[in-house]
């Protein structure tokens, strides 16, 4: 079972150093949740031979170019490729407008629908709730409006230990089991106590996306113990007055959120173009926050892998 | 003095096998024009290290993102690098309004002007006309209003060969001489006789972009005599009937309205993707063309450097 982070971009306003713009690819068993769309995406997807189809939601956190370019070719080019499932797409206020007018212009019509789901509560909502996940919203602080996303895993099954079980028990039995309930006798007594034959079910795993922002600590107890946190850290301790007039943050406050809300783990990214090295930015969030890391297009951040420890192995364990 | 294209893209639709989507670059004396913009344009300019702040004039031949997607982030970067000099954008009604909505959204102001010229006419006009170069539009056939672009470059001065002039002529008879009149004695009778102290300006050059379009014989006329075609041949002999049903041309094709109108050199690009290998494609042409050239990113076409044996060497002759 995956719950895995992919950098696909990590450079801010323009790119450079080898690092693109914006973009994110969350892979929550196997259900592909993309976040930012900046231009040149779909090349990444090309570089890191990652396909696209699967992707059934696109959030973007705000209209500033770095953040959404990628997106018109992006769908286009799932169109050329045969796509023909349904796509939403998340994002502020004017996403839907834009889009619509390059689809006008160039007189395409997408093989596939396309569900546009604009944010307009400024109070963080549910936007997405589908059967394994929820995605809540955060208002970020930046020059225009900008969101912040939360990925939530929804509670699991419990796995039941075969070995432990009669060979003669009934789907329903099994469907009450993995619901965490005891199977009763007649007269209403426990026949078979529930944590004798199940493991419980893996922990479940959040993440949080914040996108450009000023440093806001009151974002804390929203971001309360996620498993993974990615914040933006567009400058270094050296261009604290620049992240404050331009509304970005240092890598040193994004630790510092990192902390105050328990993360488990942090990445920065969004990094200026000033740094072409971004071991200062890295050492100067650790000095805060030590399980930090940097956003490195390319790389995974497999969380559930993490959790190993506390999942039983597959023998002994029916999978969700 | 240079005549010279840089191929930045070559792919059609969407990118693939290492290629990116339209884009051109013109250089004439220096003077830079960009043709079409497909994603990813800045990032060719980074990964070819060419500077784009010396860009006045870009030229998109329709609004199939392909060949616009790349322009936004390409005139935003220009902006995030310091840009201050106007820069005009040539395209399709309908490019203006996107761009104008992009800023909107973004809430971006540019810290140099953009200046938009939309082509509205279906035939040929000229759309700039500059001290050493004028350019014309010709109308295409594709799905959506499309337009090519021819470049001439104007009438240049003749070369003064120094060492036939004695020091005592004055600045008055050297503009003379340059403009191609004899100098004339007070009688009315020749003095010195223009050919006899200057070399020809060095032969003009044209170049004619031909973007997305059905085969049009009808151009042949517009495009005589020119020095370098670019021709859109999106297929093969194969593909030949999907040409058609897509208003795109062949190889074999865009080789015959090169031979008809005596191209000098033709550069084919906009590559389907299922081309990996064009060598086909590049035979079909020169059976029919031979001086023939795939579209290759990053590869320069020079020319006036191909018309060096008629330019007098520097030593002789006072330059532009």
């Amino acid at each position: 079972v995956k719950f895995e982070l992919t950098i696909l971009g990590s450079s801010s306003a323009t790119p450079a150093h080898n690092r693109n713009q914006s973009c994110q690819l969350l892979n929550i068993d196997e259900q592909l949740f993309l976040l930012d769309c900046g231009e040149g995406a779909q090349l990444q997807f090309l570089k890191y031979k990652i396909k696209s189809g699967r992707i059934k939601h696109i959030f973007i956190s705000h209209l500033h170019g770095d953040h959404y370019l990628g997106l018109f070719g992006f769908i286009s080019s799932m169109h050329l490729q045969g796509r023909n499932t349904d796509l939403h797409i998340y994002g502020p206020p004017g996403l839907a407008e834009i889009i619509t007018l390059q689809l006008k212009y160039s007189e395409s019509v997408f093989n596939y629908m396309v569900h546009f789901h604009e944010i307009s509560s400024d109070q963080p909502e549910v936007i997405l709730d589908d059967e394994k996940v929820y995605v809540e919203t955060m208002l970020m602080s930046h020059r225009i409006k900008c969101y912040g996303f939360i990925f939530h895993e929804k509670p699991k099954k419990r796995k039941l230990r075969k070995e432990r079980l009669s060979e003669e028990i009934k789907l329903q039995e099994i469907i009450k089991l993995r619901n965490g309930e005891d199977l009763l006798n007649e007269d209403g007594s426990i026949r078979i106590k529930n944590e004798d034959v199940t493991f419980p079910p893996r922990p479940l795993s959040h993440f949080a996306n914040c996108s450009d922002t000023i440093y806001l600590e009151h974002l804390a107890p929203q971001l309360q113990n996620m498993d993974l946190m990615y914040h933006e850290a567009t400058f270094g301790d050296d261009m604290g007055e620049r992240a404050e007039k331009t509304f970005h943050t240092t890598a040193r406050q994004a630790a510092t959120l990192a902390l105050k809300a328990n993360v488990k783990k942090l990445i920065i990214g969004h990094f200026s173009t000033r740094y072409r090295d971004l071991k200062p930015l890295l050492e100067q969030a650790r000095e805060v926050f030590p399980n930090t890391y940097l956003a490195i297009e390319g790389e995974n951040h497999n969380i559930s892998g993490e959790k190993t420890n506390e999942i039983p192995t597959e023998e002994s364990s029916l999978e969700d």
